[in-house]
């Protein structure tokens, strides 16, 4: 019996049974599963921060492990589960751009082999009767290959990197962090030396926006107000001293930052 | 050795030492037990909830599964630990009516053999002392039948099913979710057909009561106000859209709810 | 394969990848690990009450496991990483006072063995690649006396007992409890007599303090305001009926108590 580790990540909260139920089910499946959370307080549905916090997480985990994303906004929908290989890890989830940050070089197929489901399967709860069991049997060996077949038009989002515009770039918040900070995706090594002669990076849509035209390189030289500055994850972030810069600037994770720099 | 899971289920929070002390006196007794928390964050003292999350969370888990439940307000008086067998799973609890949703068909024991505790046996804290250790000895193979008598007499809630009154059913609201929505002891499947005609549902006491007599399918139908809606468990739920039910109708687990159909 | 446990301890939240991230790290190393977290909702940066968090847990559990904890304001800065062995148990940690109570006639060594950690190490988190792999080889049977060598000089704070001053006594808020109570480092069975005869402990600075001259055995006979009462964790904690003594107070855990007793 292998004790393959198996993460789990899922907007489901910690105070009901959700998360639970599916370690249970895995349980059944793969009694020596390693079971560890990543985190199930991801905001409801937010599948942009869920895809930034597993492409943290899941490099630091061992090869053969199983990541199990579950935030599903349209489950009961026609959204089809997919399990993509790349790396020597394996990752579970709904089709729905969740795996966009690990899908490059990825082998990705649709799960169509009923027989690993829970039955009956329900409407309301896949993370139970669909993820969990396909994580499971990926856990005991079942190759990517057996459960479906490969597919290549599997969601993604335009969160890996920003996209060029027709006045600049046009980015978006991944994550906002227990402090309040704004982590883009725009990468602290490339942008870094092309906003050093100036720029403006506006959060939010155009009636209640905001405006952003300073950089530091650390905390004690920032001053009041917002202000850009290289983050840990690698990303250049948008924050505040002593205060939350979401709630400054009214922004959650997945929201559009513009970014306009004089080159 | 054994790798049988151990699931917990407690309302001791996750920020102080006393779920982790639990584990660490389970580990020192069962060092392979696969130790799963279902959650910790049931409301201090509310058994209804606890026992509802319980039952939507143990079918899940395979058999020869623990489950360990320390809800406990009567802590350090005269309540027995028990232990309880059904359908090859096993449940630890004091004998206040936790378990009562998995007792059917159950061998209830009480626990005296006193030899399987932790030494010295404080006060206030059984969970370590008492119930931690019952359950990673169930782990390692002792038997119900060798942990004290079989018992008949254990404690038993009114919330399995609602309780026919002089002028109708009185219910429970078992849980409160996350997003405030009621969910009560109506399953849905029974009494979607009774309340077709009409219905009142009174929440609360008579003088801050609140009366729901809408029923809706989905939430899309529901327009404004408390409605009655066959929820994801089984059960009817009383919400309200984009707003807490709960918060409205000032309710908790494990009040009251009286049902008054036209039949 | 050893299945030694692990406990972490840090002041991560679980909203994030951090704490998920150290345990990929160590399942790399140590496959068969038993993971169990302590808390990770330390107040950031709270020594103190991660101090006393850990010595209230780690006596539960079996000789052999590895205690990681990361409470680590100076990250970055040039403060050691130690571990250290004491009855039968290992703990892995900055130097920065975090295991002033567990010290006591442990042997301490300074890790300076870069070869066990995580490369590239980077500047902001060394839970990850520092600590985490320190500790999985721990688990793995990699004895202290190769880390590094031994040191006598490590940081303590003064939290293991109270300091006499010119007009009596200084002690220390261990902790916060969930509900408000504020738990001191003045031992009940020493202190209890020696407040018999009337004394005052005065919380906080002086231009906003709070004197406390109650002490009861039990909240039946609190009556209103602040009073003393001996915990279940064997120290005096400061409470107040049905609200939080913490916010009546200002206090927060780390914060100074100064007592007079009429001896």
């Amino acid at each position: 019996m292998k004790s393959t580790a198996i993460t789990l990540l899922t907007d489901f909260g910690t105070a009901d049974h959700y998360a639970a139920a599916m370690k249970g089910v895995i349980l059944g499946i793969a009694p020596d599963a390693r079971i560890t959370d990543i985190t199930h307080e991801i905001r409801p549905y937010a599948i942009t921060e869920a895809a930034y916090t597993l492409a943290q997480a899941w490099t630091c985990f061992p090869e053969g492990t199983v990541h199990l994303v579950v935030v599903d906004p349209g489950v009961g929908s026609a959204r089809r589960p997919i399990v993509a290989e790349t790396a020597g890890h394996y990752f579970v989830a709904p089709d729905n751009g969740v795996l966009t940050l690990v899908l490059e070089n990825a082998r990705v197929h649709e799960v169509t082999s009923s027989r690993l489901f829970r039955q009956p399967v329900s409407r309301t709860f896949h993370g139970r009767d669909i993820f969990a069991p396909v994580a499971a049997h990926l856990a005991n060996g079942v190759a990517v290959d057996e459960m479906g077949p490969r597919v290549e038009n599997y969601a993604r989002l335009d969160i890996a990197s920003p996209v060029q515009t027709a006045s600049g770039w046009r980015g978006r918040i991944l994550k906002v962090d227990r402090f309040g900070n704004l982590i883009t995706n725009f990468q602290s090594d490339q942008w870094l030396p092309r906003i050093a002669r100036g720029f403006e990076m506006t959060l939010g849509q155009a009636r209640v926006s905001r405006v952003v035209s300073k950089v530091v390189s650390n905390y004690a030289d920032a001053g009041e107000g917002l202000f850009v500055i290289p983050g840990s994850a690698g990303f250049l972030e948008v924050s505040a001293r002593q205060t939350s810069a979401a709630r400054i600037a009214g922004i959650e994770s997945g929201d559009v930052v513009e970014l306009r720099a004089a080159l």
